[in-house]
């Protein structure tokens, strides 16, 4: 009856070339192989250690971070199915309440389980982020220019898919940088162009650098259009001064570069870093550049130390574009869907958490501990890293000022190295997959961010909660970093 | 100090084509229009209307659609900071208590405010999934080939982009169909080829008329690889029979075509009509199909009588893929990041609702009774949109058997065409304009979807809880329809 099907319509040969060169470091080979152990663990499998330490992902709570009360109080409120009727709520506390009954108040009945009218997302939370900008900047941000976003990420895809309409577009982007940047500029047909972020100066931007990248790429016949920031840098972990980006503003100015500004990290900055974000500084340097340089900043609830990974919620705002880009970014918006309700009502309690003289003192106080107490756990681990790592052998690392990250360089022996070559991967890679047979410890290899050739480089976070687990993680690594030289020397 | 800028780098020269040629109907002029009569409302203005009756959407819940009391508990007991802790919760019902704990215990701890450690989500709620589909098609699904997803358009969008590989790939939909399917078509460079559903046969899918479609395509040198078949059809309302799924597949099979079945309605069925699962239908034909056939078939929380849309929720199985092709949708859902957490949880509720002899008798009569009351209130205002819509003047509409929405025929007089002719808009954009000003009803011209050239349509949903508000809009829209054509006659 039927003729026999010739082939599979999905193969090595027919999917295209975009899907296969796009790549995610962090879910890459290393947390491929964790997932298999755990599975046999399951099984009864035993290997060297009790417990995988997932150590590659910045994923708070998935580490042991607690929520913040506040904000799940009022997303626990809001998800009850009689919220809004006349139902007493007195398990949580009357700020949290109240909050929740401004939310439903001011946005459509049942919002929580409904697509926002509108593609930018509820009004309420939007006035929240309005203000947050305003007290963090001294800017007043257009309603039309802000929307509520599925995490950070949505952004990026927005803004590089605006960005690339042909294969000599490109953007410029920091080495080594968060994969998502170059997996966007491959899916859209376009270019990266790589700016190298100074190892030796604790992964400060360079202008002289920039400037280079910008010119080799010219020359080339590139035609590179963004350029994004990261900061704090992921996975370096440096927090950028003013003045490095004051340069970075200018020279994006000079050369009609639109600025990406991922800024995510903006409340993990650790021991008397200061953060600066880019719009504040943008309308410090006035006109021109203030009512003339494109910028999209965005701003999630997943890190920080609210941590809400799961909830998926964020928010972009832009300015100076023209209007027919504006009438794109909601066209693009809009068939993407509205960011999931809960992730919204996250970004609304993050950015307006409880205050003193407007919320009753225990919350405010409850809040300041808590946010005190995840904050110094990650302050303090920042430093554990920092010092613990720069201890083991043939490994050194830059202070992490910012974001969740230790971003270390591996000085691998010659036997190593060519034993990495032999098996046909990168020698870091063959460093974190050891390194997660040996101990349990879950990290990316640097080669999956980019890095400079010839270097070898892992990311590890400071996010483990637990001390004991932190403290034996560190202790195991340091052990095998010091029997692999032994036996490879 | 700077030069001056001699351009802004997103203009309408620069931005990408794709981005411009991207459509969202739903979201079009007649949304965009409604928004702003809202913003003026709220300043004062005075409009014919009290109110917009917002029917362009299918968004059950910003239509007054109540949620499931069940999946709000299990929800809101999980979203609180202190589950999982010593705490109890008599506000709720024990079974949601039990369910929640039951997910807790098998996810990873904290895991509602944590990116699932692994792309497909979390594995208590695949369980459930894999236990749904067993029960709805006697197949044995295999996790590996689930993933928990961002509602059902991430799957539209991962196939559709594995799919397309060269400017002469190209997937079969329906005209008319839903517009995510044309915009990614576009967005990843391939060709869309449309098959004709069958207006005078209410909506049914023609085979030869699928054939003919096929071979023109292929004489026109493009490479159909796959078909996308949506049952119950949206915007057409249509649910197509047995035969029909046997049709289709079969010919997808002989044409080498992936199936992407997109059933997100499989819950809004009425009056009579059954819906057939393509799962099942494929496992019914037996061999060689059934283990040959490539196909992806997905659902969602955001229909149904669940009509969770802002918890962006849902699942998609594959079945007789390649391993490559597996290893790449592992890849790009890890580089979409993992569902949002809450949607993951509500798929689990859907899927596994309360039940006779799992389940206290309370709350299985409970939630029975929100699940009559919702579908019956659907399947009675399919009647309804159906029977008013017809005794309509100049308007015809096919039986909404299934879905949320009636896809009328307008037949519109030659002035009011020409009028619209003049104005550069399409006569069935018109007319929804039209009709929004004089009753405040926004809907979707069927120009926005697709459909046969020289045709016009207006899509409109029954999910308008109120049954007052229902009533005087189809009443309010029976005369603006009799006025307009007394008008332009």
């Amino acid at each position: 009856m039927f003729m026999k099907r010739a082939f599979s319509v999905l193969n090595k040969n027919s999917i295209s070339s975009v899907v296969k060169n796009s790549e995610n470091a962090v879910r890459g080979p290393v947390a491929i192989r964790a997932i298999q152990m755990k599975k046999e663990m399951a099984t009864g499998k035993k290997f060297k250690f009790e417990k995988l330490v997932p150590m590659h992902s910045g994923n708070p709570q998935a580490l042991g971070q607690p929520p913040i009360t506040f904000g799940r109080e009022v997303l626990s409120i809001m998800m009850h199915h009689q919220f809004g009727q006349d139902v007493s709520y007195d398990r949580y506390s009357v700020d949290a309440v109240d909050r929740a009954r401004h939310y439903l108040e001011n946005m459509d009945p049942q919002a929580i389980g409904a697509y926002a009218g509108k593609p930018d997302g509820y009004d309420p939370i939007k006035k929240e982020v309005i203000d947050f900008i305003r007290e963090r900047d001294g800017v007043d941000v257009d309603p039309s220019k802000l929307y509520l976003s599925t995490g950070a990420s949505e952004a990026i895809e927005i803004f590089l898919r605006l960005l690339i309409n042909d294969p000599n577009d490109a953007v410029m982007i920091p080495t080594p940088n968060y994969p998502l940047y170059s997996a966007c500029c491959v899916a859209y047909g376009g270019q990266e162009v790589r700016y190298g972020l100074d190892e030796n100066n604790n992964w400060a931007l360079n202008l002289e650098d920039l400037q280079k990248s910008y010119q080799d790429a010219k020359d080339r016949g590139l035609n590179p259009k963004g350029i994004a920031v990261l900061n704090p840098g992921n996975p370096t972990g440096q927090v950028l001064t003013k003045q490095n980006l004051k340069d970075v503003i200018e020279f994006a100015y000079e050369n009609n570069l639109l600025v990406i500004a991922d800024e995510v990290y903006q409340a993990n900055v650790y021991n008397g870093n200061e953060f600066h974000s880019m719009r504040g500084v943008m309308e410090e340097l006035g006109d021109p550049i203030k009512s003339k340089l494109e910028m999209v900043s965005m701003h999630s609830v997943s890190k920080g130390f609210t941590g809400e990974c799961g909830l998926r919620g964020g928010y972009f705002e832009f300015t100076n574009l023209d209007s027919f880009a504006e009438e794109m970014i909601y066209k693009l918006k809009a068939i993407k869907f509205c960011a999931p309700t809960p992730g919204m009502i996250a970004v609304g309690t993050m950015v307006n958490p409880p205050k003193e003289g407007v919320n009753s003192p225990e919350v405010v106080s409850l809040y300041n501990k808590e946010k005190d107490h995840v904050f110094g756990g990650l302050q303090r681990k920042a430093g554990e890293l920092y010092e613990k790592l720069n201890n083991m052998e043939g490994i050194t690392t830059n202070e992490t000022q910012g974001a969740l990250y230790s971003f270390a360089r591996l000085h691998l022996p010659e036997k190593f190295i060519a034993e990495a070559d032999s098996l046909g991967i990168h020698p870091d890679l063959h460093f974190c997959l050891n390194l997660l047979e040996e101990t349990g410890m879950i990290t990316v290899p640097g080669s999956g961010f980019g890095q400079e050739e010839g270097t070898a480089h892992i990311r590890m976070t400071n996010l483990i909660y637990n001390d004991k687990v932190m403290d034996d993680s560190m202790a195991n690594m340091h052990k095998m970093v010091s029997e692999l030289h032994g036996k490879y020397s």
